[in-house]
């Protein structure tokens, strides 16, 4: 195998690359109509995501369009709660909701175990078939939520503005979280390294929830969790290591905490100056971001100008994927994608020679 | 004029107090049967507001409950808008919404100018009445939202998820934002003036959604219009400087930016360590917070044991005005008010021996 493009890979690991690479969280998503005509066609989000078939054409999908120095697997971050036995479904118009909910330890301890290979079959096919399909051009990322992140979701039956009831979990029983947390890390290590013996080239950890903890709590039910994980991936088929990135939305304050778990990059929000991300943590990880993914509903000229903002202030050297600071939203006009894309390819060789 | 208690005006000016005082964003609020019984009576909640009488009531009911060090004005932050004519209302069960929104830079150029004493004379009211009641038991508190955070307001029509079209304005159209900010900033100055010559002692800036941003938007159009309004604040009516108090939600990691524009005490969220904090600017402002709300809803001996860990994490010395991270939730049990302020009173005296 070698890789058409490897400049993702490379700069995850720190390594002199000619021009910085870029992909976009949630890039293959609603703001693409050939996305959406996918979408209805598979009936539902879920379809979506359980027909390995349709999750790789949707991840291709963005690549055909653009030029991006990734692609990343198709699916959903409540996979696992689903396969665990919870019931996941989406309401039109609204976020995912679970059937069952967890309120009690006796709930925790009734979880299943799964294995990814066997229950979340699916998953590792739409790997290996995107793979297949990407013919070596670009890496494929494979990903997961975290740990805490997927527990939010567990408890609370769906998403939450303020977290009540699984704050009130963690707070009151924390015991009993760190049982769910411990179940969840598992099961989340199993899955990433069945993505990784069916083809991932890197994989991306999510912590979407983590930044609304205190630094205690965070460190301890959320970031503990991401390094166990961490500490068991496996290599890939080659005997080599997969880069990993962490990513925690609102996470600035605790960088070199997280940058100190051994994951090989940080992923960055848009609210911290990348600049200041280098020096406190940029002999430790590569960083990946950071743009504000509003930027995108601005002119091409306001988008192309808040690149060059971002790549002057992460400086020359080696050791940035750029990205958006959280995934692209639906609303957005795809041509302002191709201002974006060609921005960062085009601005970014004087800050590698 | 002496406060029968001055501890809260005393840790402000970081000067030696006895124990550490302590008060609660929106302490006067829905968790009350007592403030729930007022605000049926009003009809809603805007006529609350309007009405010093029972603005006074409500403001007087949590020092009736607990043994708080301050109290703050009941009003709404959406008041200044209100007053530019963009007709706020209520719709049960829903965050605000303005009849009329700022899409355009003609938008920003025909709001009025207002007159705080006139056009927000029920404010200035309810902050003379207040006073009066509160017979100089424990000091007044007035308050503002801040430019930016009224501004997303206008320009969404009320709450956002996402504030889309406030960013898009911001990065699209930034010399009407940086008009509408400056329109703002004036209006709010004048607002806050007009409290402190009624009688407010001490003046706290909202700024709930300053943390949205980019570190440089956050200078730009968040902090920049705080720190005007900070220096043409005025002295009381006995010529004192009345202390100020900015507080930026996630806005953790501009501390030593916030910390350096004048004001005297910087509020924090639960997300940073008050330590690490005071590390980073105790010698500059004071400090108020910062424990999560949601530990409010774990048992007493929780939030006693959270208090705790807070008093210690601060650690020896004055310049702590201990409060919640953001505002009380209205489902909190008031049983549990009664814990942390109990807590904050038994437990903190060891820290100012």
């Amino acid at each position: 195998m070698t890789l058409k493009n490897d400049r993702f890979l490379k700069a995850l690991l720190r390594e002199d690359v000619d021009v910085t690479p870029v992909w976009m969280m949630r890039q293959a998503g609603r703001y693409l109509p050939e996305y959406r005509a996918t979408r209805q066609r598979a009936g539902n989000f879920l379809n979506l995501c359980k027909s390995p078939e349709m999750a790789c054409e949707v991840a291709l999908q963005p690549l055909e369009r653009y030029d991006f120095d990734a692609a990343i697997l198709f699916s959903d971050i409540l996979t696992i709660p689903d396969a665990m036995g919870q019931g996941l479904y989406f309401e039109e118009g609204e976020g995912p909701r679970f059937k069952k909910v967890i309120r009690t330890a006796a709930d925790v301890e009734k979880l299943s175990t799964i294995s990814a290979q066997s229950d979340l079959a699916y998953v590792m096919d739409a790997v290996a078939l995107t793979r297949k399909e990407l013919n070596d051009s670009v890496p494929l990322i494979g990903f997961s939520g975290s740990p805490w992140t997927l527990a939010t979701y567990m408890i609370e039956g769906g998403g939450s503005k303020d977290f009540r009831v699984a704050k009130e979990f963690m707070y009151n029983n924390p015991e009993a979280m760190h049982l769910l947390l411990d179940k969840l890390a598992e099961a989340i290590t199993d899955y990433l390294n069945s993505q990784i013996r069916a083809g991932a080239q890197a994989v991306q950890i999510f912590d979407t929830w983590g930044g609304i903890l205190t630094t205690s709590s965070y460190l301890t039910f959320s970031l503990r969790y991401m390094q166990k994980i961490v500490a068991n991936l496996v290599k890939n088929n080659n005997g080599n290591q997969v880069p990993i990135i962490l990513f925690t939305k609102n996470g600035g304050l605790w960088l070199e905490s997280i940058a100190d778990v051994g994951a090989q990059a940080v992923g960055l929000d848009w609210t911290i100056e990348i600049g200041q991300a280098r020096k406190r943590i940029g002999q430790t990880c590569a960083l990946q971001g950071n743009m504000d993914p509003s930027i995108l509903y601005a002119s091409p000229t306001v988008i192309r100008a808040e690149v060059g903002n971002i790549l002057d202030c992460f400086g020359a050297g080696n050791g940035h994927v750029f990205n958006l600071g959280h995934g692209i939203t639906p609303d957005v006009n795809p041509d302002h994608v191709n201002a974006f894309v060609d921005a960062v390819h085009e601005l970014s060789p004087k800050y590698h020679s």
